[in-house]
This record gives structure tokens, C-alpha cells and sequence, in this order.
């Protein structure tokens, strides 16, 4: 699909500063070897892992393919592939024939359906929390429910990880009137230095992850609750990258380390391990009810499909009950892992299902990942500024139960090929694997 | 789906000034008669506008049903009733079975399918623009774009029209070192005063809306284009409650007036007139390229699924080819009208679809509504503060293609009962009959 010509142009193209800024910024984007085509794939739902690359002629925004062809993706985040399940695809089919396309309205104006509340009370179940409430996404969960936390009351002081994901960073920084305080990545020494330093009787909230799905660490949730008593503070934990994959019962690194009751808010996500749309938060009634008559976010917007709805749903549900699910991922990363060190790959091990291979180089990144998709047909995204920091760009890997063997003897070979012979490796990182 | 009690407690219930908080703010919106609960309504895809309210037991959040029953619902969004079309739910179920429930993955992460390109590239034709872009939701187009514009360059001025939505809101405030100008609700004479007062060569940005939802009045949008070319700023123009409804093919108010062009930002939703779920903008490539490299609601977020986009897809393009939904649509609410005025019934005359019910008190609104749908089976939000002032309660009806004149004239009875021989109008209201 091209981008169309102008079919009118604006009034006063010319004349507004805005036209120009974003010309030059795009200029300098270009010029920095970050701007991103996003390329286009198709999911095979009965051949996941596979999609198809649809033939597309170059366009500004898209990268060009000259034929249909099939590509093993490496990126995706439906870590478990639940959103090709079969029980998953027919209860949002089931769904969708019942009820239509959409919701047709917010939660208040005739959106809610039974299924809203069913899976609110599924996902406050999971994580042994009193309620639950549903977002639009991940990102719209944590910028609206701590934006709104952070501006209740005055003097709110954050604590905040230095590498939380934008979203917590949108809502904190969008908490006019309230402080934030950054502590080290993971580090608890520094976080309690600072809480030791901050006014006592300042109400004070600790926002963390704990998956951090970039470099694919994870936090001490049991340390971190301790600081949290010890100095008074409210924690809000992200789980995204972890719900589905860790726990019992999937319920995230919290519920694996038996401290999801220590947690005060847990947040996470329907499109990641759960494999379909939306996020949400856990917490005590009070907390939830607070949030859903108070959070502009969740107000002022059309509530899930019921479809969407439905669907994750039925994968929060199986997912709780299959713990070979589990299994499987990590069966598969630590082979995976297996054979690129025996290849002598560079990756950086990680305590979580998520295989960095450091790059170190925007343009570099882009190369591989070019190189990759058209030379081999795989694709894995090039993660770049402002996804991460300049000089840290990486190829971000993770494996699934669908990636075989010979998927991964694939990948390994063609690493090996582009890193070696094309010279595209990160020296610094090379010492690293 | 009751609310459970707590499996677990919190480590500090009782501890942290936040929960006293909660319960305090709490018992101040029940005391104020605006806690909401939100009443579960199946849609019943084949009977639309009729839904199902299942038996459920009253919770903190939603209302007691004594048994499952079938309503009429005169609140939806979904204004043609889109969200059901044949088209539209083949295209959805279409999409699922070929690629799954959800995406996978951001736009940049395999999150990006050629359904996605070709949405993008459908809205821009709709509005005679360059380029589109997709976001999760109106709510989240509006905040994220406005955020990003108006943090670009430093001295930006926002006028800003004193009735904008909460997510156009969002996004102004949450532009830090931006400055805002709130001008009177679509008055010229005020926004020119205040153009006019502004430092002539700061960046200025107008953001309005087509058809303002709460009130159904309509922008004079080509002379705020003209103030804009005088004072040399760029508009921007959401047109969420107006694309499929008005113009030859949808395209909002802008192209019913003929003035599409002389906008320089389109913003829009896939969830009222085209029935289905997400927002968007359209606006010349460089502009809509700078969003997509720069805004953080848009890039830190997984993409809609294909199935949504590819039912949004659908729905839009027969959207544009059907102009009997739209004469059909104005037909009924005329309809709608003239029973109102030959019964008595006190309602504001709009030029929009939307026809508002002045109550003007939050509990005897909640009370209207309570009854319409206990006594008589049919459903209409009450519209209370946060989303309207005070003193402004309402009841919004939006008759659709599918109220047949029974279902109206059983609206119009039951209002007439409960507005005279229960009191429960607006006594400042009923002279604007």
C-alpha cells in the first residue's frame, strides 16, 4: 500500500514553522540511521511462528519486498502464541458473531458487557487481588492510573527505575505538582538511600517492572516491597513481559516469588504472553474504584471490543491452567541460547525468556536486521534509540514454543554468517557472550 | 460477576495516606450522588439496537437485574450500527481466522500488517490528506498528537476551545512548556481577540472539534481556518463524533463544508460512525512521519489487531459508498424529534445527530435513567460530571438507522410519565422545548 500523492495540500504549507521543524527533524532522523520503516507481515495464524511479507514497493514508511514471501519471525511479543490458539480465535469468533465489531461506547455509555466484568474479576483472581479494571492497552493502563494516583494528593513523591518503559514515564511525568525521584536501575542500595532521604511524611509511590523487556533483567519484587514498608511507600509493579510466562499460574514474577500480596498495584497486559489486546490493573477495591471513577484514560474512551475481551478471557484461563505452556518457553530459550553459544554468537544471558544480541550501532542494527529478513527470511526487529539508548542498540530475540530446531539452527547460521563475515557484531560486546 | 472479596490483603492497608484517600474521595462522589455503575448490556449483534442485561447481583460497580431481560439501547455510539453489518463482522471473523486475535507486537515490533498500510492510506483518501496514522483509540490520537506537536519546537500557544474533549485536554496539558489559551466554546470574535493578543511569530496551533458530543452543536470550521490563515497558525480538528455521518462519504463535518483542504490535522475514530475500535489522524506525510517517529502513545504500544483493523477497513469504505446510512440516520432523529415536540417532551435542538435531555442535577439524572431502564426496558447513560459541568446533567439519546418509530414512541411516552407525573425534568429546562 503507497502513500498517496497529495490530493489537496494544505492552506499555508509553507508558512507555518511546524512544516519546516518536522522536515529537518526527519532529516536528522534519516541522518542518525534511525528512522524506521515498519515492515509489513502477516500472521500465518495456523503456521505461527510463520507470516507471510506481502510483495510492497518501497514507500517512505515501508520497506520494499519483491515478491510474496514467507519469513520466521523472532520478534514477537505473543510470547506463547496464544493468540493463534484455536480456544482463543473461537471465543473472539463466538464473540464477535454475538455481539459485533465493537463496543459502541465507553464502559459507562453501553459499553460494559458481562464479559468486561468477567475478565476484570479473572485477572484480580490471578494476581489474588480484590478487583480488577481493564484499559486500552498496556501503555494507557500505566500512563492513566499513575498519572492519576500521583496527582490525589499534594507532595506525591515517586520513586521511580531508571529504565522504566515510556508508558510509566508518560504517567509520571504527567503528574503535574508531584515529584520524581529516579534510583538505579535495580538497585535497591540506591533506592533505599533515597527513600531514607525523602521528606517521612510525603506520600511516596515505588513504580517498577519486572521483566524489563529491553535487556531482559528482573527486579527483587520481595526487596523492594521490604524498602516499601520499611519507608511507607505504595508499590505499583509492571508485569507485562512476565504475566502468562512466570508463576503457577502465570500470574508474573510476583506470583513465582509468592510476594504478589506485598504488591499494592499490579499492572499488566492482554497482547504479550496472553497473546490478544488491552491492559489492566489489579489492586484493592478501593484503589480500582478510585481509578475508574477518577482516570481520564479509562473514562473517556470506547471500552474493548467484547470480541477482544472474550478472547483474552479464554487465554487468561488456559494459560492459568497449562502450566506445560511454561514449560515449553523455557525449554525453547534455553536450547536456543544452547546453540548460539555453541556457535559462539555474542547474546547477553538474562534470568527471563528474552535473548539480546548487542549491536551497539543504529545503522549496523538496521543492516542485520535488513539482512536477516531479505538474505534468510527472518525477521527480528532492529531496537533502536529512543527504544533504547544510543550505543545499546541490539537485535532482541525471543524464542517461542513454536520455534523448532531447525528454525534455530537457521538463525543461528545466519547470525554467524552476518556477524563474522559482514563484521555487523558489536566489538565491545563480542568479550559479552 | 460480583467483585471478590480479598483473597489476600495488602501489606499496608491501613498504613499509606492513598487508601484513607480512596475511601475519603470515595464517599465524596457517592455523597454527591455521581458514583457510577456500569450496567452490563449484551449486544445482540442480529437485533440491534437491542441488547441483553443479564441477572446479576448488585455490586459496588454495577447495578442489580433481577433477571436476564432485553432492552433498547438509545446511548450507543456505534451511530449507523456499523459494528453489525454483515461486512464488517465477515471482515473481522475473515481476519482472525487468517491471522489470529491479536498483533503481536508494536507497530515497529511485527506489530505492523499490510491491513494496518492500508487503513492508514483509506483514512488519508477519505480526508484528501497525504498520509494516516493509527492509534488504540481516539482518546489516545488526540493526547499523543497534541502532546508531540506541542513539545516540538519551545513557544508554542494552544487555543484551545473551552468545550474540547478530556483526551484533547490530556494531550494540551500534558505538553509542558507549551502555553494554553482557552477561547470561548466556538466563538470567533473571542478566538480572534485572542489570536490577535498572542505574540506574533510564537508557533499557534488551533484545536477544535467538528460536532461536539455532549451538547451536538457544530464548529464554524471554515472561519476558523480563516482566523487560522490571518494569524498564521495551524488547525487542528477532531471530527470523532462526525466522520461517517457527515459529508458525501463520511469524511465529517470538513467535507461536508467543503473545507477538508484549509485543516492542516484530521483527527478521527474508528468506534462511533464506523463501528468498530482505534483513532487516528491524517495530515500531510512530514507531519504524519513525525508522529510516527516521535510520539510516545503511538510507538510504546502494541498495534491494534488486524481483525479490528480489518473490519475498520471495511466498514469505512462501505461507509463512504452508502449515503442512504447517512439521509437514514437523519431521517430517524428528525423522527425522533417530532414526536419529542408533539408530545411536549423538552429536549436542546442541535444541528447534530444528538439529542440531549436536559435533567441538571446529578441524582434525579441517575434516577431517569434508573427507571427508563427498571420500569420501561430501555437504556440511556446519565451524562454527569466528570463528563459535563455540574448544574448540566442530561440524558443523550442518539436515535440510530435501526430505532424503529414503536421503539420511539415508547421513548417518548415513558419520558413523558417520568418527566411530569414523577417530576423528574429540568424546571429551568422545560421553556426550551
Amino acid at each position: 500500500m503507497a502513500w498517496r500523492k497529495p490530493a489537496v495540500s494544505s492552506n499555508h504549507v509553507d508558512g507555518h514553522p511546524f512544516f519546516r521543524f518536522c522536515q529537518t527533524a526527519l532529516a536528522d532522523i534519516r541522518a542518525q540511521g534511525r528512522y524506521r520503516q515498519f515492515t509489513p507481515l502477516s500472521r500465518l495464524a495456523d503456521r505461527y511462528p510463520l507470516y507471510e511479507q506481502p510483495e510492497t514497493a518501497p514507500t517512505p514508511s515501508t520497506p520494499a519486498c519483491p515478491e510474496d514471501r514467507e519469513v520466521v519471525v523472532w520478534s514477537s511479543n505473543d510470547y506463547l502464541g496464544m493468540g493463534v490458539e484455536p480456544v482463543v480465535v473461537e471465543a473472539a469468533i463466538r464473540a464477535i458473531h454475538e455481539h459485533g465489531a465493537g463496543a459502541g461506547g465507553t464502559r459507562n455509555i453501553a459499553g460494559t458487557s458481562p464479559v468486561h466484568t468477567a475478565l476484570e474479576a479473572e485477572l484480580a483472581d490471578l494476581h489474588g487481588k480484590e478487583a480488577g479494571l481493564l484499559f486500552g492497552s498496556g501503555y494507557v493502563s500505566n500512563q492513566a492510573s499513575l498519572q492519576t494516583i500521583l496527582t490525589s494528593m499534594p507532595g506525591w513523591i515517586c520513586f521511580s527505575d531508571r529504565l522504566n518503559h515510556a508508558s510509566m514515564i508518560a504517567g509520571i511525568k504527567g503528574a503535574r505538582g508531584s515529584s520524581t525521584v529516579i534510583f538505579e536501575h535495580n538497585d535497591l542500595a540506591d533506592l533505599e538511600a533515597r527513600l531514607a532521604a525523602a521528606p517521612k511524611d510525603a506520600p511516596k509511590l515505588i513504580a517498577f517492572e519486572s521483566v524489563y523487556s529491553m535487556d531482559g533483567d528482573i527486579a527483587d519484587i520481595a526487596g523492594t516491597c521490604a524498602l516499601a514498608r520499611k519507608y511507607g511507600a505504595m508499590t505499583y509493579l509492571d508485569e507485562v513481559h512476565a504475566v502468562g510466562l512466570y508463576g503457577a499460574q502465570g500470574g508474573g514474577v510476583s506470583q513465582r516469588d509468592g510476594v504478589a500480596d506485598q504488591v499494592d498495584i499490579i499492572e499488566g497486559t492482554l497482547a504479550k504472553g496472553f497473546g490478544v489486546h488491552g491492559g489492566y490493573i489489579t489492586a484493592t477495591s478501593n484503589i480500582v474504584e478510585y481509578l475508574r471513577l477518577s482516570a481520564s484514560g479509562f473514562i473517556f474512551t470506547t471500552a474493548l471490543p467484547p470480541a477482544v475481551v472474550a478472547a483474552a478471557l479464554a487465554s487468561v484461563k488456559q494459560v492459568r491452567k497449562d502450566n506445560w505452556r511454561r514449560e515449553r518457553i523455557f525449554e525453547r530459550v534455553d536450547t536456543f541460547r544452547a546453540k548460539l553459544r555453541a556457535a559462539g554468537i555474542p547474546f547477553n544471558m538474562t534470568p527471563s525468556h528474552i535473548v539480546p544480541i548487542p549491536v551497539g550501532d543504529a545503522r549496523r542494527c538496521r543492516e542485520l536486521s535488513d539482512r536477516l529478513l531479505n538474505d534468510y527470511g527472518m525477521y527480528t526487529t532492529p531496537i533502536n534509540y529512543p527504544t533504547v539508548p544510543r550505543g545499546t542498540e541490539r537485535l532482541r530475540l525471543t524464542p517461542g514454543p513454536r520455534h523448532t530446531d531447525a528454525m534455530m539452527d537457521e538463525m543461528v547460521a545466519a547470525l554467524g554468517h552476518l556477524l563474522r563475515v559482514n563484521d555487523l557484531a558489536d566489538a565491545s560486546a563480542v568479550a559479552m557472550a
